[in-house]
C-alpha cells in the first residue's frame, strides 16, 4: 500500500461527505510579521495592540486574509491536489478574530458535484469551516473546484449544484464582540474617508504597483501550507502549460487586499468574501495593481458606529489600474491584464 | 474627491507643522526573527533573552535599527512620498529599548525648508519621533530630503535651514536604565575586544560580503510598512532611470551594521545616529562590504562599566573593504563602489 | 591586532579543547514561522499547540531540524570558517523540545584530529551540545569537517580517531518527559499509517518537488546565524569553483524532511541523526526530490504507545525520485543527482 497521498479524484468525492483537514495550525506572531513582510499590509487595526484595543478587541487579529489562506491551505490536500482550476469562492463569512495563541483547525463538507460533459473532470462544490480551539467559527466559506477524474469510465454522482448566495446578506455578517468605532482614530488609521464618504459606483484606483519574486510566493504559500504542486516545482512546471511556476490565488488577493489600503484605509476588517475568481494567471515578475468599486452600502443591524461596504476589487498585472480596466475590448470576458474579480464586503467606520 | 494619498509636495509643508503619521506598530517576536534572517546579525544582546538580562535589561531588544525603520517607514507616506532623494540624517537618539510587544507611534515635526535655485524641488527637514505606548521615546532623529513641488510657480516659504549638531554629544546620550556591562560575557558575545581595546582613527575592514536579492529588500521594507514606491514597482522602474528597483537605504544601514559584528562584536547597542548619507544606489545583485573607522571615544557620566566609540561605517557595493575606500580618485565626492557613509555612535563594555 | 575573526585553521585545534560558541540564541515565534515558510514543514506535533497539548507537550516545540540549525550555525565561526568541506555527521541525539522563549547555548569539543597526507588539510571531529537554559541537552552531535592548515609547514597533532557509533542505539534516544501517542490523532496528523504498517527495506517516493530561490536558503543561513562565506557572497562565489553561492546542507536537510511528509506524516519527532553526508553540491534554482528508506524498526523500552524508525532519507536534485536513485550507474559512489543521503531515527505512534 502506497505511503503517499495522491489526493482525491472527482469520483472519490460524496455529497454530504465531511473531511477534517491534517495540521491544525496555531497563529503566532511569526504569521503576523511575515503577513507584513509578503505583502505590506498597512491596516492599523492589524499593526497595533493599541490601536486594536481602542477598538475593544483584546489584541491585534491576524488579518483577516492570513485566517483564510490557513484554511484554505489545509483543505488543498484533500480537496484540490487534482485540480485542473479553481473556480471560485462564495458564501464567505469571517466569524472571530484570529489572535496569535490560537489554533486552526479545518473541516470541509461536500455540498456540490457535477460531472463535465467531456467525463473527464467534474466540479466539486466544497463549504469549508475553520474553527479556533474553543469551537468559535473563525471563518467558513465555499469554493468549487474543478478536478480531474482517476478514471474516465467511472460513473458519475448525480449532479448537485448547491444555490450559493450573490452576497452574504447583512444580517450575515458577523460582528466581533466587543468591536466599536467610538473612539476609532482617523489619522492613525491612515484615512481621512469614513463609511459615509463611499458612494455606489465610485471607482477607486489604488495607484501602487507590487512586483512579485518567486521566494515570496513560495514562502507565502508554504506559510499556509498549501501543498499544490504547481508553485514550487520548477522542474516538472518547466515542462508544463506555462513554462513556470504559478501563483497561488490567494497571494494576488492579499496583494491587492494590501494596495487598496491606499484609498480605503478605513476598511479595517473583511466581513464577507462573496464572491472571487483568478480570471489569468500571474508568474513571478509581473507587476500587480488594483483597484475598487463600491458595489453595495449598507447599515448593520443595531450600529451607528459602523457600516459595511460591499467591493469589487480588480487586480491587474503589468498594468495601471488608471483606467479600470476589467473586460476585453470585445466585451466578452476579462482583459487579458486582469487577474482577479473579487467580491468582498469590509466593515468601515461612520461618521 | 479622490481617496487616494498623493503625499505632501514642497509647497504643502510649514515650518513648525506637527505630523502624525498612520499605522502605529506593535513590535513582535516575528520582527526579531525576520531581522536576523534579513541581515544575519549576529549581537547577543538582541539575540538572547538571558544574555539581556544579563545585561540588566527586561528581555532582549529588538536591533536598534528595527526600531529606527519601523519609524522611518510611518514617515514615508507624509514626507518622502514625492522625494527625489534622501539627503541625509542628522541628531539621531536612541532611547528606550523596544521590546516585543510594544507598540511605537511616530510623529514629525517640520524643522526647516529651503527651496533649490531651479523652484522645482525644496529640501524639508523633519524631526521624527517615535514613542512606545508608555509615551517614552524609542527613537528621535532628523532627516531631510529633497521633494517635489507640485507647482512650480508655487511661493516657497521663508528659508529655514535648522542647527544640527555634527553629532550627538555624551551628555545627550540615553543609557537605558538597568543597563549594566558588569557581567558582561565576552566569549558568548563573540568578541574579545572591548572599548579600551579601540584606538581613535582605527580602521577595521569587516571582510565579509552579502549579495542582496529582490525578495529580501522588498520583504524588509514592506515589514517596516515603507511604501517608498521605487522599491517595489519594476513595472515603472523598468522604463525609469536606473531601469530597476532601488534599494531602500535602510537596508543598506542594517546590513553594514550586521557585517560590522565581525570587528565590533562588542558595539551591542546603538545610542547615536550623527549623521549618514547613501551616496550611491543599490540593486538587487550588488554584495554589500563594510568597513569602519573610529572617529571619537568618549567616556560616559558616571559610568565605569561602559564607555562609547563614535564610528563611522563606510558601505561598498561589489568590492573589497580591504582597501577602506572612501573618496573618488580626483578626491572630490566618493567612489563609485561606496553606496552608504554613516556615523554613529555605540556603546561598549569597558575592561 | 586585528579585531576580525579569521577562524580557527587545523592546527589550532587540539585534542579536549573546549569550545564556548558565541550569540546564544532565543528562539521565537518567529523562528517558527519562518521554518514554516521557508521549507513548507507540515508536521501537525509543530504546527499546533493543541496538538502538541495532546502529546503531552507543554505547548508545539520547533522543529527539531531548527534546533539542530541554531546549534550547527553557533559551531561555524570557530569550526569551519576555513573549512575545505562538512564531511559527515554522527551519534546526534535531540534531547528536550525546544520551545519559543527557549535560549540555545551551543558548546564544541575537539574529539579528533587527522591530518590529511598532503599537508594542506586535515579532519577536525568536534562533538556539540546545545543546551538550554536549565542547562538540559538540546540537541548533542557530533560532526567531522576537512580544514585547512594556516601554515603548511606546521607539525601535525597525533592522530585521534574517535570511534563514532554507526546508529544511535535505541536505549541512548531521549524520550521527551510527558510524551504521549495515547490520543494521538491520525486525521489532524495527516497520516493513516503508524509505525506498524512501516516494513524493513521499503521505500517510499515522497513525491513532490521544491525548486530552491537564492533569497530563500540565504534568509534560512542567516536565520540559523550560520556564517559560512560561501552562502552568501555571489561577489567571490562568481569567481569560485561553481561560480555560484553553494546552498547551506542543512537547508537540504531541512526540505527532504519537509517533503518526506507525505509518506512519513506520523514520523513527527527527530529522535537521533546516525549520519549524513552531503554527496553534491545544490544551487539556487535547483528543485530537491526525495525518497526514503526504512532501514530498522524498534521498539523503545517501557513504551507501547510509541516505536522508533531508522531512516535513510536521500535528496536528489533536478530528478524525480520515483526511481529511488543512490548510487552511480557504476557502482561506484553516488549518482550526480544524490545530494543528500542521511540517515536519522523518528519516533512514530503504534498501533
Amino acid at each position: 500500500m502506497t505511503k503517499t497521498n495522491s489526493g482525491n479524484f472527482f469520483e472519490d468525492f460524496r455529497i454530504g461527505q465531511e473531511i477534517r483537514h491534517a495540521t491544525p495550525r496555531t497563529a503566532t506572531q511569526g504569521d503576523m510579521a511575515l503577513y507584513t513582510a509578503l505583502y505590506g499590509s498597512r491596516f492599523a487595526f492589524n499593526s497595533s495592540v493599541e490601536f486594536a484595543r481602542g477598538c475593544g478587541m483584546p489584541g491585534q487579529p491576524l488579518d483577516d486574509l492570513a485566517a483564510f489562506h490557513l484554511v484554505f491551505g489545509k483543505t488543498v490536500p484533500d480537496v484540490s491536489l487534482n485540480a485542473v482550476a479553481n473556480l471560485g469562492y462564495a458564501a464567505g463569512r469571517f466569524g472571530v478574530p484570529l489572535y496569535a495563541g490560537d489554533t486552526v483547525t479545518t473541516v470541509s463538507t461536500v455540498i456540490g458535484l457535477k460531472e463535465n460533459s467531456n467525463k473527464q473532470t467534474g466540479v466539486v462544490y466544497v463549504r469549508s469551516i475553520g474553527t479556533n480551539q474553543k469551537g468559535e467559527m473563525v471563518v467558513d466559506y465555499v469554493r468549487w473546484v474543478m478536478v480531474k477524474k482517476r478514471d474516465v469510465a467511472a460513473a458519475a454522482p448525480a449532479e448537485v449544484v448547491p444555490d450559493l448566495p450573490g452576497a452574504v446578506a447583512a444580517a450575515d455578517l458577523v460582528i466581533p464582540a466587543g468591536l466599536s468605532a467610538a473612539g476609532y482614530d482617523d489619522v492613525l488609521a491612515g484615512s481621512p474617508h469614513r463609511w459615509d464618504d463611499y458612494a455606489i459606483g465610485e471607482k477607486i484606483d489604488h495607484v501602487d504597483g507590487m512586483t512579485i519574486e518567486e521566494a515570496e510566493h513560495m514562502m507565502a504559500t508554504r506559510l499556509w501550507q498549501n501543498t499544490a504542486k504547481v508553485h514550487f516545482n520548477q522542474h516538472t512546471e518547466g515542462q508544463g502549460r506555462f513554462g513556470r511556476r504559478l501563483i497561488y490565488g490567494g497571494h494576488i488577493i492579499s496583494l491587492a487586499r494590501a494596495l487598496s489600503f491606499n484609498g480605503l484605509g478605513n476598511a479595517f476588517k473583511i466581513a464577507a468574501i462573496n464572491g472571487g475568481r483568478h480570471v489569468n494567471p500571474t508568474f513571478a515578475g509581473d507587476t500587480i495593481y488594483a483597484w475598487s468599486e463600491v458595489l453595495e452600502k449598507f447599515d448593520l443591524p443595531g450600529r451607528s458606529d459602523i457600516g459595511a461596504l460591499r467591493l469589487r476589487l480588480v487586480a491587474l498585472k503589468n498594468q495601471s489600474a488608471a483606467d479600470f480596466t476589467l473586460k476585453a475590448e470585445d466585451g466578452k470576458g476579462f482583459a487579458a491584464a486582469v487577474v482577479l474579480d473579487f467580491d468582498y464586503t469590509v466593515l468601515m467606520p461612520k461618521r
